[in-house]
């Protein structure tokens, strides 16, 4: 028996890899072509030296606290010659350099006889240390402080400050990764595109970019450090692709093109169709009443996701039905005709709820969430369903059943689902489930013959589909939404619904990608349910293909072994 | 809209109960028919009374003392009365009489002003809590605990021991949960099956009750009160079912059938196949060359599974390919001739391999485990696939292709088993992968062009199938191979298989249950690979039924809305 040829590498080998091109995490789209300028280089770091003799240790941390204000005045500075989040930011990085524990701690080493350059480092390497333990949003600050600690030591050295250099023609930023005191005054007309090696589509970077609208990719790995000073490079913002040695002809027309497509994006206004008219509702993702509004102002139908679980995440206690009836309501009304989808309290695994969540788990997304919380505390989900009814009443909803649709998270039996439908058809609510165990998907035609409508949460779905933490960075390469086995479980859901004539939505993220928007159509998604930002993209993206092209897009990107080959293989029946 | 019918009950709702029928989890099979005997009382718990005159104190201390020299001595007696595992367990009992952090802490009380009697009950109090709080194996010494305290209790207030009372005819023992020390002097010519309230399938009175082949029903919850001494009972230790008021003739008709079916079960000789001949290979899960000698002296045709991680759990560092080679050829050298399944390490979650695995992960059901360690340590599978490759020759394997398989765990891609398949078959070695991730039963048929078999591990697919963590027992209602969610997983891959050419097997619990064994059979199995002791009965209940029944049976649980469901549903196809 032997069937298989040897292979060499472990993992998913995607397609053919273009000599030169430089690869990351898309993060902000556009094509731009410019050449390349490399952050001013960090300064060396300092190592142990000779003892300081004891009597010029005053004098060594004088220099310091002098360094300290400079460096904190130049910050100071610039924060008043911007506005809005880029002052915040900067006025941030102020406070970490006036940081009276790291200013201790420097003090106390000098004291013992470091030099004030050495002590730095160790005072910041203690508190970055610290910061990458606690992990999470502690863990990306730790830009801020090795930024704070290179222009204290640039300054106590004599050195050029680190950080963009002044370039006077529009330039690609090339960096490890960017201080926020440096993206916070990035000029959007001299600096047209930001590359990072390191990195996430959370850290500052990113979303200064997304802020300031400049094309963006992040985490490229080392293969950045291959590209130059001055070398002129064709960064894709929406590829998450930087290349060199592109013929500036071929660029031209990129950028071209990729500006066109923009515009069209922009002026794009719904409702979403493909070009032969197959309608597909865009929806948006909100948590609150703020967010509704700007979903109400843009190209979105309604709502797809109201994530009620995030007006409770900071409270103690239950808020009383009338509580929560208030803050629905202020959802609804930001749609007095449209579709709004309530998800009902999704507390568990990263999202835990004080009142709510007591137990450790050892696996906490495989754990007493979701629905699941209901088995115990019925009473919960029964005044939250009151809360959801009082609000229509509130909000002066005339046919609550036909636009107000509520679902729960993390249903995995056809007997939950009944259950739940049960307490909301009592109350005149339309009762739905999302799917996103993969027994749901596997069993979503014998659930819809309870349930009103359904809605595929992709992001959970791949999670347990491929058995891979989504939270995990090392398996990212596992949680991708394009796996074709993800695409399967939709598959199978959207079979059954239209066997049982049942509304088949998808939420999460792979409703905002434009490619997989068109395969989800073409699989019979009735629904796409995003970020209120991305919705304009994936609508003017249906508009350009026909349904029959979105059912072989589907088809193919079924037909792949893996998730890069089905992302390839949709984009090739679109000659893409 | 509105399809449902209102319910009000969550979870799954069983088939109808019987009146009075008491239902529990299935240890022991067996069916016996006797009257009741609950265990002798246990005494109530003291309160606190009026503190004890300084003077008194050391006689109050001391008779505590000799209670428990009474106590322990009556159960050394006892000890020396019986052998092996039953010894072990009474003498473990003493050990706890004789614990000298107890007697202290009753000591300090008593010296306090304490009755001794308050004094043990407050001390036990504070051991119990501790031992719940550890959980797991510390939590089931609970019952050892209250035991001594409330034998001590007894003898201190001159009231009869409590515990088995002595019955002089067979009789069925009821009990909230029995000690250790109870069950270590079960006569089964007297006490001829044991039901209890609380325990589980790992408490003493289900490790004693299966040593000494007593029928045995636990956790049955608080209906078993509704019995009482001398009730004639009907136990059926397989179906986790206690019943009264069964008509005498019916009953002896029942225990006859299962006495007759026990007997089957204990002369069945093999090779398993349905009554009108399909084949279905018996295989034994060992971890090391001692439980391959078991499995060898048994009905097993090879080994379905073979857990190499258990031989290195304790290692704190790799060993070498050599001493990997000798590990293994232990276990080939079982069976000569026969099949031989090797899982690769499966380190990981709830099994960490000191040497492997270092970070700490959110969800490590979900992290990195199996295969996926592989992809930053690629070496760490090589060298044991040379280990496996050197212990087929130490071993004298002639042929090692046609009986030597080898199979990666937690699968996921396309990629990552073509990937396995190319260093096996490097190797000259047969190679298949574990379908346990919902991705890998999903993906089953592309997966088969490049691997020579498969083995479905229900265990783990059905925790990712139902998200819901095998280990959790809130979530046991979930985690069930019978979900028929797992069965569709169970089906397409057989198709695949089917299709393919390809054989398909099972190992995990599901595979030892006789009637499931039917409808894997029927999904298209070829192959069940189960702990050694329930290999007998799952063959026996194969050479029952025909190939079309299975099918049948496979056909009615596939189309089940719940997995209590299911099972009812396959079983009524052969009458049960």
């Amino acid at each position: 028996m032997s069937k298989s040829d040897s292979t060499s590498a472990v993992g998913e080998s995607g397609p053919v890899e273009d000599a030169g091109v430089v690869r990351g995490k898309p993060v902000v789209p556009g094509v731009v072509f410019a050449p390349a300028t490399w952050v001013t280089a960090r300064p060396e770091l300092p190592e142990p030296t000779a003892t300081v003799a004891e009597d010029q240790r005053d004098a060594e941390y004088e220099a310091f606290t002098e360094a300290v204000d400079t460096v904190a005045g130049r910050l100071t500075e610039r924060a008043e010659q911007v506005e809005g989040h880029a002052r915040q930011v900067l006025e941030a990085t102020v406070v970490i350099a006036r940081d009276r524990a790291w200013a201790k701690k420097v003090k106390k080493s000098v004291a013992a006889g470091q030099t004030n350059l050495y002590a730095v480092r160790q005072a910041t390497d203690f508190f970055i240390d610290m910061f990458l333990k606690a992990g999470g949003v502690m863990a990306e600050r730790v830009t801020d402080l090795a930024d704070v600690r290179d222009r204290v030591i640039a300054e106590l050295r004599g050195e050029p400050e680190p950080g963009i250099p002044q370039v006077t023609s529009p330039h690609v930023l090339l960096a490890d990764d960017l201080a926020p005191a440096d993206t916070a005054t990035l000029d959007p007309s001299l600096i047209v595109a930001v590359v990072t090696e390191k990195g996430g589509a959370t850290s500052h970077t990113a979303i200064i970019a997304r802020q300031l609208d400049i094309p963006c990719v992040v985490a490229t790995g080392r293969s950045l450090r291959n590209l130059s000073d001055g070398e002129q490079l064709l960064v894709d913002g929406g590829e998450g692709t930087v290349e060199p040695g592109v013929d500036p002809q071929d660029a031209a027309r990129r950028v071209a093109e990729a500006a066109e497509y923009a515009d069209k994006v922009r002026s794009w206004r719904g409702p979403a169709q493909t070009s032969d008219g197959q309608r597909v509702q865009l929806l948006a993702n909100v948590q609150d009443g703020a967010t509704a509004e700007q979903a109400a102002a843009s190209v979105a139908e309604g709502i797809g996701l109201f994530r009620t679980e995030l007006c409770f995440l900071s409270e103690t206690e239950e808020p009383t039905v009338e509580q929560q009836a208030e803050k629905y309501a202020a959802v609804f009304r930001a749609f007095p005709e449209g579709k709004v989808v309530v998800r009902t309290l999704d507390a568990g695994s990263d999202k835990p709820v004080p009142f709510v969540n007591a137990e450790d788990e050892e696996n906490p997304a495989l754990g007493v969430r979701g629905l699941r919380i209901a088995r115990g505390n019925s009473e919960l989900l029964v005044r939250q369903l009151d809360g959801i009814a009082a609000a229509l009443k509130l909000a002066g909803r005339t046919e609550p059943s036909a636009h107000t649709w509520v679902m729960a998270p993390m249903v995995a039996t056809v007997y939950e689902a009944k259950w739940f439908a049960g307490l909301c058809h009592e109350r005149g609510l339309t009762a739905g489930a999302m799917i996103e165990v993969p027994a749901a998907a596997l069993m979503a035609e014998k659930m819809m013959s309870y349930l009103d409508f359904v809605s595929i949460g992709t992001n959970d779905l791949t999670q347990y589909t491929m058995a891979a933490d989504r939270l995990s960075s090392s398996l990212a390469y596992l949680t991708d939404p394009w796996q074709p086995a993800v695409l399967h479980l939709v598959h199978t859901t959207c079979r059954a619904g239209s066997v049982t004539r049942t509304a088949v939505g998808v939420c999460g993220e792979a409703a905002a990608d434009p490619l997989l928007a068109c395969v989800l159509t073409g699989l019979g998604v009735n629904s796409l349910s995003a970020a209120t930002p991305a919705l304009a993209a994936v609508g003017a993206q249906l508009g350009d293909v026909d349904f029959v092209t979105c059912r072989e897009m589907a088809a193919a990107a079924l037909n792949a072994e893996g998730a890069e080959e089905a992302r390839a293989a949709a984009a090739a029946v679109i000659g893409r």
